[in-house]
């Protein structure tokens, strides 16, 4: 899974600092974009930023920002960005979103300053415990105990980032070995290109079997398997056997569109699930994880399949499409006749918005790769039913409900792919929690579209409410779960980061706007009033 | 320090929930505003501040508005305010400030829902390792086991925070225990009010001798020996020993203005704090830590006294004002003529601002009682400089580091004194992290004027650099320490949360607008461009 290289520039006079390996070291292993919200501790690591050239360094106002950034861009990139934080408060600021970068399995590659070694024990005023904020959302957490220590530590920290199915590696880099003088050339061991484990064969024999003796089944795709490989060859089983298809409920990145088979979302409330997956004799888990309820309702299974019928053809860290492929071939599933695209063009809704005709506005006008980066389930889940008929397109979801993704998540996979559109569909309520992303993309400049579905209200609460009984939700839970008083405004807001914003209140001006933003060469901020 | 209750309503019919108990409970311990960011987790407790009633719930829209709400609130009323808190990642956005208040030695109650306890086994998308997250930050952590536990825990949650000197402490509150109906009353032991234990008068006989034999000595006060006995106190002993005072340089709360003292800050960088105590014989610590230097740099001492000279005459839990007063008295040392106050009636500074006319102004200006929360150092200095001659007023600074605490913790303030005018003294940078604050104060109609020192750079890390041999930083340091490209603009991101904005240029405007904002009855923001 390694090769091993030196960091050493031979025409370098005075020798590298422990930051500038760091920085090396990682262009090395192919990390060049750095989300970056620096402090004093990281100082070395910025000046190192400009004297060992290669890495793209992006501001965020905030470490949300950064660390969902480095989320979406590895979605689409499928290699990790670096992070680069400030102790533990910075690092505590960014953890909400590697929280979703972990639930995604998106390799990223955090690097927080610390105080030099030898001023810890004073516990100045922002020493913190960085290890106990860092392990829950990290896969990898490593100190570095010298400037040669930076570098080793760097090339390890991708590895354990890069390896199927990736994860969050972050790196605690002390300030004075960041400063050290390195020596002597050192050794470090490099990543090789990611690459995912194939499932056994005896394992794909077994399902076949089953789906052979006419089981009633349902396909969970999740992870990688939801490329378009994937889908094609989930599409062949279901022709092949009757076999039911669902996508997992929050992928990382989903490929829909194009003439892609319509595969459903398992839904979100466990109810629900449970009736898709009940006449059931075999649940399938194709990159997916065994489907469980989102939250845990009294008198509710926590597991939605029925008992006994989960098989897993592939864990997310193995190659879930070639599984279904060799698995559709087991089964003579033949290649069906290419489905061309249905485009939506029955009259697009004109009229007061709805999510409704959002979704199918927005799943009309997409234009062909896009990424749309979908935040919240006001206009989440009509675009997601309007969308099977849009134009082949890359979804990104929130895949663990740390809310506050959305927004970083579409710059950073703007980032990932020059000259994608990206559209950020996002809920008002989840928007506010990294709202300064619209300021790196203004700065950056990024063709991202932000449409903002605005209902002034915690809906999703409202309805949580409702299933506690509180269906007339008394003073105190209206104002917690309102956004009015004052309402927004949102335009007002994106010119205050310096991206261009409108409000639009019916069909033909979302349109209308719509059509001139995803022309315009910078990003833009739709407010959708409902 | 505590006394027994029962957490019952006999005339309620059905019986408590584990929520309303919670909520009881904690309205027994004196807890009474409760800074909500809530979650599906906790719907149960939502609901039940409508059915237990007497919580004031403020609604923050990011999580570190709540904490460093519940931060500000808890410096000036003495006693915790509740956050509420969604799962880990929602607990996580709160940390950094937390980590202020940790440092400031706040009170604060948070309480973090979690799933249903039957449920955590499933690792659903939002399970998280709360505990690895509120340890560094907690005094206490705590998770309940039933119904009953919650009240017990909340209970022992408020007595731990409400010790002296006061920490956050934080209860785990799953979904499931919230719903419980409790089937008998609940025994709970509620603090008593908060005490700070005397410090022993062999301690401050020893200092006074070695005061008498004339050590050359330097005072440092910190924590709550800042309130206006403490302060007057050491001028005394000041007064009487030839004694320098300086307050430590990042106060939770201080006194200033209105004839106290002008007693300095002990300033921020090593060098100069080394310089000040230099001559020092002997350094006494009432309520202050032993000063250390920020961060650490090379070739400088962490530790900024003289080796072997400090004393501690009280610790930030002990009655430090108390002590300087018995030292005072011990020493012999009179009461001072009254100093009248010496307003600034020199003429204010007109023309282009800078932060010097910025801090002269605000001084001035500001109203008899004033709470003032300085973030960022462009003006927090100057403003320091000047506020000796201003009305009496308090300051708060940020006492951890963690940025985006001025807001928020002005907001806090201004809940827990209606009828105090509050300034929000704040830099651009740091404002950004939590610029929801602003809604809000708009939403509670708070009385704070926010006034935005507005030089779109982290001017700070400017100096860092310098200080790291880049006087000239390269193109990517530069960009990662500017915020020009775009600039924010702060009237359209104040109109934007419903707060009235403006800008100037000059110290004319600057009066002009600083007068009629503090003369409206809710919040205002003045962009002051340096």
């Amino acid at each position: 899974m390694t090769h091993a290289t030196t960091v050493w520039q031979a025409n370098r006079s005075g020798g590298l600092t422990g930051a500038e390996a760091l920085i090396e070291t990682s262009l090395a292993a192919g990390v060049d974009v750095c989300f970056a919200n620096p402090g004093t501790t990281e100082m070395p690591l910025v000046a190192a930023l400009d004297s060992v050239p290669g890495t793209r360094a992006v501001l965020g106002l905030f470490e949300g920002v950064c660390t969902g950034a480095a989320d979406g861009y590895a979605r689409i990139a499928g290699r990790p960005a670096m992070t680069l934080l400030h102790l533990g408060p910075g690092f505590a600021n960014g953890i909400a979103n590697l929280h979703n970068a972990r639930r995604a399995h998106s390799p990223v590659f955090n690097v927080v300053g610390d105080h030099a070694s030898w001023h810890l024990v004073h516990d100045a005023p922002l020493t913190s415990d960085i290890v106990s904020l860092a392990s829950p959302v990290s896969g990898w957490v490593g100190t570095a105990a010298s400037g040669a220590g930076l570098a080793q530590l760097t090339a390890r920290a991708v590895v354990a980032a890069t390896a199927a199915p990736g994860c969050g590696a972050t790196l605690i880099a002390p300030a004075d070995f960041q400063q050290e003088v390195l020596e002597a050339p050192v050794d470090v061991e490099l990543p090789h290109p990611r690459s995912r484990p194939e499932v056994a064969a005896d394992v794909i024999d077994a399902i076949a079997k089953r789906l052979r003796a006419g089981e009633r089944a349902v396909l969970l795709l999740g992870g990688a398997a939801l490329d378009e490989r994937g889908q094609r060859a989930a599409a062949r089983i279901a022709s092949a056997t009757g076999a039911v298809l669902y996508g997992e409920t929050f992928p990382a990145a989903a490929e829909r569109g194009g003439g892609l088979p319509d595969l459903d979302r398992l839904p979100y409330f466990p109810e629900k699930a449970i009736e898709a997956l009940a006449g059931a004799q075999l649940v399938v888990l194709a990159g997916a994880l065994e489907p469980v309820s989102y939250f845990g309702y009294e008198g509710v299974p926590s597991l939605l399949a029925p008992s006994g019928t989960v098989e897993v053809l592939s864990t997310p860290e193995e190659d879930g499409a070639l599984a279904l492929e060799v698995l559709a071939d087991a089964l003579g599933a033949p290649e069906p006749a290419p489905q061309p695209p249905r485009p939506d063009d029955e009259g697009l809704p004109d009229g007061a918005l709805t999510p409704q005709s959002v979704g199918r506005i927005a799943s009309a006008m997409l234009p062909e790769h896009a990424i749309v980066s979908v935040e919240g389930g006001t206009c989440g889940y009509p675009f997601f039913t309007a969308s099977s008929r849009a134009a082949r397109h890359t979804t990104l979801t929130n895949t663990g409900g740390a809310i506050g993704q959305g927004l970083p998540a579409a710059a950073g996979a703007a980032i990932a792919a020059p000259g994608r559109k990206v559209v950020a569909l996002q809920s008002d309520g989840s928007a506010q929690y990294t709202i300064q992303s619209l300021w790196t993309m203004a700065r950056e400049q990024l063709p991202v579209v932000t449409l903002i579905a605005s209902n002034r209200a915690y809906n999703v609460l409202r309805t949580e409410l409702g299933r506690h009984g509180q269906s007339r939700p008394g003073p105190g839970a209206t104002a917690l779960t309102s956004l009015d008083g004052p309402a927004f405004d949102w335009p007002a807001l994106a010119r205050g980061y310096g991206v261009p914003g409108t409000r639009v209140e019916t069909g033909e001006a979302l349109r209308r706007e719509l059509g001139r933003a995803l022309a315009a060469g910078g990003p833009q901020l739709i407010e959708m009033a409902l």
